[in-house]
């Protein structure tokens, strides 16, 4: 019986020429799974044709954008990841997913390999084949872009050889990888950590200094999910994409930053996730006036724990799992509106509000004193476990429990 | 003998009715000590003269700026204290060098008794009473102003009835704590932590919304330092106030935040911080580009807690001193040069190089590969994956769920 | 209408003084409650019958050793409190209990008012009170052997002068904290920490080096908490007991510690644990078969903060509940047998088995391979040390030094 | 020119193949260079004699013994590497300085290429590959019993067909590594991590369970460093070889670990460490009366972090340096002495006196009070800032200096 290759597919070059490089090669039958996680760029119907033109015996399309928003974003949002971190999460929070639906596809399809364009020194190759370990470790994973090493110029060669039906002058200036939650650029020039990004790089993100009115939002957050944008309820899709839209076009969420990869190397990258970095930003000053401060600070460490482990591909690893149990826990009261205005490249919250909140923002002020016993008569004690008091006397208020 | 209390002066209400008080009420000689730590405001020769109308035997003005900068903001740079940790560092930073001219002050006097204006509630009191305690445990504090719990119409009446040489009328809108590195207020309106900040609350920071030219600037770090900008050699002290001067022209450095209170509450402040933000920002991006992955990750963890620290009034605790000695080694080789530019309330790092730094950042583009042999990736991505892939495979065995 | 105080009563000096002096001093109706947390000693119905001959209106005992063997003690375990940490947590862990069962009297007998017999300046009364604020912020407490500041021998005194029923002349020569988790003793002679303990302060453990043959334990856990020992099914004060009784008769679990107290001095205190000692030796090492690397590294910082925040004081801080979480998620594997010699006061284990656990103890055999591929390690050992190499390229080119 | 390989010789079968191989298969000259480490065993003079005989054209031997003290066991000690974290850190730490030595005599020889007889899948390999990568990037690497991948029976086949010096039929019953530091065995039976360890695995410790006399130390420590023994001056070298051997008489040091390998696999290892474990049981215990609680407990997270670095070879990196920095200033005042029991297979400390550590270990008895204002009367910051005022008045005393 003829061998089944299951290839994830992009509708680029590179993948484009692994189909008919397994078909021609191997001798196997390829079939193609594109997985929308939303980004964007081509017909996704068109990306699955052009599969089949070359060489896929079939092909499909995943619809995955609500399940990437609502159980890879979201996550991501209650752990504060890659704002306070500075590493926008972009491929390396979609690469599990992905993953998931090309098994899902090999058991349906009977494929027993699997394949895809990543190369050799990426962070994606690691996050995707750590994935496949973990999900499916009985398929096997073959990878031409990496094994056999293609240059760009011998991808092209292949193509126009073979005749698929890839305009192959029409290439990306840059290498440039997308979903929802974000768009990281990777340009040779940027290899030069002097240079500056030029506006030609950014595409999700306004020019911040172009003038503009400024845009106010307001974002409800429900134990630490974002549930409502000025009052109006919407699904963890919609929040995303709605931000990126109102972020976006005021210029927010653009970075350039020197990151360090997996493999030990240091790269330039420019990223815009202007949805993200407001959705982070907001939900950190939501935090601020909800959550006791001994919690607050062991938790910058778990954040920057979850960051690290997604950005190094184990997603899958029983730590992440892990500290997602001790995240829940921190989100319980959570809930509250923040209002943020959009302008000029900024996201700055300039309201934030929470029935947990209230318990103990103090009136500070200096004419009337701040209810805090100026002799420190109660002695150390009070103060020592105050934090605990109104942590239990906020939850016996709201009904939380704590044993 | 006449005892002689020695205070912290600032020229307020506070202080001056405290000299005015103790000289009265504990027949003790009053010596005011007004220390210079780039607080700005009235000249302080005028405030000198006015500690000895109020009722002091001697006054003097200890100019402690360059010792400000150099032996106390410089370490807060290289561990870019304040800015991740989104708590800029103001009198949590001056309240111990303070402390150190105030201790200096006594001996030199003659005093045995040390007293200052800090009331009972604040992060300040235990900030300068710990201090006090780690330098001067044998000299007695009396605070007229926690312990008898003035109110500020008590304290006005007081200076009324005495005759205070002190412009009850002009009041000053909000209490304000401001030195070199920065500027807090703390408006009584801002409890609410809903509202807004409004544009008078700033003095350090243009409106980031007006129009204006961008600023840039290049500053050069030796071994995590600022020491020049644009080429020109400065001093620590001349770094930040240049910066100060050049970022806050462009609105950069405003911070409107929930804070917890050492004792336990929270409360809102609204920060200007343009120098510090700058220099932490540019520094934060030099150590990406010059400091290895591993410890990267863990002085994040050192970074926060050397903030959590000196927030906390423990900047004479021994963890300090070794956190500090960590972050010594790893600035040998954080030297280059990062350009800035200032603009929109934004300072946003444009270019970053450095002799250190050029070693690893790869040549990481599509066409050529990176230097790094893509066999390695094989076996490296292999074993990395190995943990997670036995984990998932005694899931699946034993049926543990892990999404 | 008479007030009603709810006394925390242990038989002993102080709390029958305490009754007795509330009762003649503030002319209120005194409710002792006697909690049985495993203490020992005395029967609990003398003592009942005791307090209310010390003058109390009522006196009641709470047998909470299931409850604190299952919802205290058990957490302990899964987080290795207090043996890595080297601290083990004997009052700390029943104090919160106590004072739960206090309260919950409080509210059935109508008092408005508790009490204890705990002085200044020990961790219990931070304990107590923090616990008291957090559940019953709208208790009064009173607590004369603090306020008052008693003296053994004016505590002696009252009780001689007021004929309570205390056997003033038996005095117990150490002040002793015991349960069923632990027994901690603070001899006067200790504080000279470099004098050695002596044989009389135990009294839960054989000498360890008297002859006697091996005990040999197997300890059946289920998802980190113990349920048979030797194959019986066991609750978990059963466990726990048991195990104090042969682990104890072995020597086990003898402590002699320097430890820090919460108000930042330092004591020497004698412990013995047999039974918590035994238990976390045991389900360490059944972690260390069935937890994967990275979260058995992070956990270790998680163990430590959960030991040091139920230490100091604040089991009803946020954070725990947190930690907890992330503990319960860590446990749902560590599932087997752990096999423990004890004897010559050691604990060792000799044996552990999981069916969780055995999915990658490897067969690493030197004649035979451990199945992971050889050449997987090439890659990876390149890609491992990369960063290493890159600076210590860097070094040798910039004259850094490096040992 | 005929090329030069230097081998890192122990004269064991694996190694002895290597020359051959080299010898023949290569055409190269082959230098072998036996590094004394205290790894005891056949005289070291006999081994490089062997190694000529196996064909290589010259062979040396170099003590490391007091280096490797000095230079790597020492700040173990300081780091308590090994103990809390129970992985001993046998050639783990032994593994950077064999390099060293292999890398001088490559300068020294001419050698271009460099070998070793360690095969793909320890955490030698690694430890060995990423120390020289870190030395000598230029050097190539050729390692016959990975690259080849020998099984034992054709290590065997080769050197009877080739006539090596080599005693095939006296092989170890076990794989064993040992140097001064320490003994590990990995038994093939020993993968059953149900069966116990027999006694004829150790070698460097008695029975703990054979009747004997207890041995008593006392163990004197300058910095954290140990510099006496009973009143006698010792070098590194002679302490820890001192301590091997009257703690091992005892019993003490035994270890029966499961441990996580570099390459994510699980394996039980038995260790022996007597004199490694005794110091550092002594040197925890100093701490404890010497470092302030919170440096104290941040130390933990360093002492761990050093140990994870160093077993997981990454000596050489960055942050090794960083921690070694953060650990040189926490033992400042970590002087005094430690008088330690050996018996029965314990070390237990009986004493610990420092003039560093009698600062704050108050006379907490129950008749007399602490010291402590049992009134709380100076508040809470007198208590949160305690800590500091007792370090600062320590440093006082005994010169210290704190800026």
């Amino acid at each position: 019986m003829t061998e089944r290759v299951v290839v994830a597919y992009s509708g680029g070059l590179d993948t484009s020429v692994t189909i008919g490089w397994l078909a021609e090669r191997t001798g196997a039958e390829v079939v193609a799974v594109v997985v929308d996680v939303g980004q964007g760029g081509e017909d996704l119907d068109v990306i699955r044709r052009r599969a089949v033109d070359c060489g896929a015996v079939a092909a499909e399309v995943v619809d995955a954008r609500d399940e990437f928003a609502a159980e890879y974003c979201l996550p991501a949002i209650r752990a504060n990841a890659g704002y306070l971190d500075r590493y926008p999460l972009v491929s390396a929070l979609s690469s599990p997913l992905v993953v998931k639906h090309l098994v899902a596809a090999a058991r349906a399809h009977g494929g027993t390999v699997v394949s895809h364009g990543r190369t050799g020194t990426g962070n994606d190759l690691a996050r995707f084949e750590v994935a496949l370990a973990a999900l499916a470790p009985d398929l096997t994973v073959v990878a031409p872009a990496r094994d056999v090493a293609w240059t760009r110029d011998q991808a092209v060669a292949f193509a126009e050889e073979k005749g698929l039906p890839i305009d192959t002058s029409a290439r990306a200036p840059y290498p440039i990888d997308q979903n929802l939650w974000g768009r990281a650029v990777e340009a040779g020039f940027l290899a030069d950590s002097w240079r500056g990004p030029v506006e030609e790089l950014y595409a999700h993100t306004a020019d911040p200094t172009l003038e503009r009115d400024a845009d106010e939002v307001v974002i409800t957050f429900d134990a630490g999910y974002p549930v409502a944008i000025d009052g109006e309820t919407v699904t963890p899709y919609q929040a995303i994409l709605e931000l990126n839209r109102r972020a976006g076009a005021q210029g927010v969420g653009r970075l350039d930053l020197v990151e360090d990869r997996l493999v030990g190397i240091k790269t330039r990258e420019v990223y815009e996730a202007p949805g993200a970095i407001t959705l982070i930003t907001a939900h950190q000053e939501l935090e601020a006036i909800t959550i006791e401060r001994d919690l607050a600070r062991f938790k910058r460490g778990v954040d920057q724990r979850w960051a690290e482990l997604v950005h190094d591909g184990l997603w899958f690893a029983p730590l992440r799992t892990a500290l997602d149990a001790f995240v829940d826990e921190t989100q319980r009261h959570v809930t509250g509106e923040v209002r943020v205005n959009l302008h000029g490249g900024r996201a700055t919250v300039t309201g934030r509000r929470s029935e947990a909140g209230r318990f103990d923002v103090g009136s500070a002020t200096y004419d009337t004193g701040d209810g805090v016993d100026q002799s420190f008569a109660k002695g150390f004690v009070q103060l020592w476990g105050l934090p605990s008091k109104l942590s239990a006397a906020r939850d016996a208020r709201l009904g939380g429990v704590r044993s």
